[in-house]
């Protein structure tokens, strides 16, 4: 099955415009053509079946069959925010990840080890759009950078927060009242690890901080295997 | 903290003897010198703080000053077998996180559409190596390919089986009654998952299914999601 993705600003009650690349992939890769069936969702949680009813040369016209949306009250608020990877290949690896795993919002923080220059935010946006597409979810988590953890605390002060901790002392793995919890931020050190004084910040705003056992992942990994904590069917 | 690897042949009651990559690395990347202290992994459960003792170009000795070995007995047996990946990069990352998460042996099946020559094990090999020093792990887990599901399932018939299975209908997550399982057999099907007969054939071997949540993962991603929900301290 393939998912295509296309904005809810596209989308009437009746009727999906498709354009731009998502266009070229459905007439000229999958060489879909009028009568056709397409899958779409629109990144916010719903799914529609279309059937193909007008071509042109770069973009179509789809009449919607069927749409499910997931009610807002039903989608889990699971936020990963993560220090900073140098290495390009695994900070995609990391946002790719997270999106195929059920993360609605990946937050990139900077430490002072990392320059400006180096994240190209349109990428990740490209790669998280493909993964969602390609894991069949519906929700296009918006990819985000921000200047230090403090900042990150700040702005997601309402969600309850999980910390990965390399020195925690606790049995690995999430005890199942924080795995069921609904609106939760999740937080992964730069490479290195967080400071004392980052842990001190993230523990007076009620973090629970949990181990990811006793090997020295990554940060890509650590991303991944907590996340895998919170699957959900 | 920097772990070398150096093969339990080359290690005595006293002393280490390091040459080839890893002895370059010490010397010449690192530019430790007589009198500098080095950890060593032997990859089987043991680790080795020594003082460098004497120097040549490309090789060295140094003096065992202690060490640590995991008791076999408290070694866990996590044997990872997934379906061989296609495109190298993913199958490389599948191999590099199994080390991180700490698999014990990993195993690459065939499925009929897998070409011989696609899959180079050497290399493979290398990354788990480097991945064993770098998490600093002590158990250097055998890469090995097989040709099929049915050779997996008979080669590591003692183990019990868990199989992660994409139309599973139980909740995700895995119970703690199997979580706590000392000789483990994790199966990921290949990409498009495993058919129903492959189903069948785990499940006459007594294999446990499990759900990996919602999203369709490709196989690096349940490779890894799957062994995080193994994670021990």
């Amino acid at each position: 099955m393939n998912q295509f993705y296309v904005p809810r600003s596209e989308i009437s009650d009746t009727t999906i415009r498709v354009s731009g690349q998502e266009a070229h992939h459905i007439l000229h890769v999958m060489r879909y053509a009028v009568g056709d069936e397409i899958t779409v969702t629109d990144g916010i949680g719903g799914r529609y079946q279309a059937e193909i009813q007008k071509v042109w040369k770069d973009r179509l016209e789809a009449r919607i069959i069927r749409y499910d949306r997931q009610p807002e009250s039903g989608i889990r608020t699971l936020v990963i925010a993560f220090g900073a990877i140098k290495h390009r290949p695994r900070l995609e690896m990391a946002v790719e990840k997270a999106v195929e795993l059920g993360a609605t919002e990946i937050v990139i923080f900077r430490s002072r080890y990392t320059e400006r220059s180096s994240i190209r935010l349109d990428r990740l946006e490209g790669m998280a759009i493909s993964a969602m597409k390609q894991s069949l979810r519906t929700i296009l988590p918006a990819v985000r950078l921000l200047n230090s953890l403090d900042e990150v605390l700040r702005q997601y002060s309402d969600l309850e927060i999980v910390i990965a901790d390399e020195n925690s002392t606790r049995k690995a793995g999430i005890p199942p009242e924080i795995r069921s919890r609904r609106r939760v931020l999740l937080l992964v050190g730069p490479e290195g690890g967080f400071s004392d004084d980052e842990y001190k910040l993230a523990e007076n705003m009620g973090a629970v901080s949990i181990s990811l056992g006793t090997g020295r992942l990554r940060t890509e990994t650590a991303v991944i295997a907590l996340l895998a904590q919170f699957l959900r069917n």
